[in-house]
């Protein structure tokens, strides 16, 4: 009954081991996040998940920073404690001031508010954002 | 038991028809979307997210281009239909390419299962996030 | 692989008319709306979904305006479309107003929107509230 | 990479500190809560949300009671923690009771559950909920 | 202004001892989980809640462990850290291994990410679907 | 300004050819559904997704009519219109009878009632769910 445990370093498998050496590597950290040292109890989740990360967070037509902040806000408007925690760092870490922090969270909550007033005025979209 | 209906500029008051000729100004188009006419069935609600949408969507340490990329990003998480493609057509209109559209997609996606998989493994949050 | 059908009045078994029997009587309606109908493709959860909405929606400590707005409430937050078009004439007919619906829609708004900035900003339960 | 921090009145810009006053007044309390301490990083958030709680929350075609029950209604359904604690406060400082409370719990509960019935049996809308 | 408090067997009135009398009974436990003392607070609810759970849980189409694993999947996509946790536990006791949890877990991350790119992309339903 | 568009097989690239057959061959069908069509605008998101569904959905501890279901579940939680359509179909193909179905859709409905019922009465978790 007990709930999920993190696996450390020194209990992982040779296979988790991999994947937690390519984080700290690509991510120039010491150590992995719990989020991973969680996910290890589910070796396959853990490879796959850390390989769809790492290709859509890489450079691409976004910068990174506009790619943790977008992160940020999905985590901020679903309300998940974890992600909101560890994607603010993130945002920080590549860049995201204070201000930024600000606008992001504005963002947020306009968005959400809005969508409600769409949703409950029933609101047909216009046809010039279907040509 | 009608639901709500658009209200256009010729049958508004006075009220509602300085909003909606602060939004053609502003955005330098000849009419509003439906959002705005079904909102002008409340006159304070209408004023009043017009007001907040124009402050907080204006240039500020985040870009136009980054700030409609995030309302269309938790949007999309929220499953707003009406907003999906109002916002879709607002991001285009500020320069978002098919592969910017494509890489925020990518990130919705991925920051809603990694949300998910923080809950279910209950991952308590790092100390490093907190100092 | 076809999708859910409506069951009618004439098709129904006599486990599913009696609870069609008992929406009508209750409700004074001629007949019952797509959302029993679609129910009782499954007469355990029609039987127990309605037993169950009888007895939350009856007059207690709030009226049934009250109730209904409620439900018109979350059913907008959660934007189920047929929910929303449901409750919102449901809501009418004991009597919401154009400035009440108004008033429901501008106040679910503003909450989605701070509950999005509270998790956000993460911020801690005040010790006044748990006194 | 540190998480938001609360700013005190005595910490506070000017434009700060006259929201924080209107606050106290408007609400007759010493002390704002943790909320708009937070919220107090982005000044302009800060004055822009209050500004609109305090419109939406005003006795209108709704009295301030109903208004905080369905607050605190779509906070539950969205799972905000600190929302539920704030608005169940101030839902029982305006008068709701025990009796309330219970019952606004029971029509949230009934009605997610019945919004994911709908989904799920892919009921179409009524004719009669649309003239 | 005080948070929901639980209710003990001790001081609970004789209906409320009956239900709790009844899940210690069906569930062969010795006591009832919070959850169940704090609806104690509302026995109608308390009452009502049991017996739908009672009767939605019990083996039938599917069996109880299938039915406890889409509960959490459920749970865990809401992100309810109360039922995340009661529902793991419960899965748990009729069978749920390690493996089987992981599985749940991925499934119900990959349908997260799939559901907001069916969202975003705003992908029309296959006529297939509908015959 | 155009929303998306599907990509059939004939305009494909030979990158998107590629998974489009893998998909058909995995699943023995003829032509790819409009997901696949839709994320084809973008290939790495394509190629990434289908390597992760058809992961996570092989046989494994958990059969494919269990996942289905699962998948369906969280679809039906989600209001993800299209995800409901088709895995409504996929969990048929494998097995999912009406009964199943309508079981499904019970405990999707009280899962979402009782997670506001945890989250309204703020209930914290049993010391023996935490051992």
């Amino acid at each position: 009954m007990s709930p999920p445990k993190p696996i450390d370093h020194g209990a992982a498998s040779k296979e988790v081991r991999a994947v937690f050496d390519d984080i700290k590597a690509t991510r120039k950290v010491d150590d992995v996040n719990n989020f991973w040292k969680y996910l290890a109890n589910d070796p396959a989740t853990l490879r796959r998940t850390w390989e769809s990360v790492k290709e859509v967070m890489a450079p691409g037509a976004l910068d990174p920073l506009t790619k943790e902040m977008i992160y940020l806000a999905v985590s901020v408007s679903n309300g998940c404690g974890y992600c909101i925690a560890s994607h603010t760092a993130a945002a920080r870490k590549v860049g995201m001031s204070e201000a930024m922090f600000g606008e992001v969270m504005a963002v947020v909550g306009m968005a959400n508010e809005t969508n409600r007033l769409a949703n409950g005025y029933r609101v047909p979209i216009d046809a010039a954002f279907e040509k």
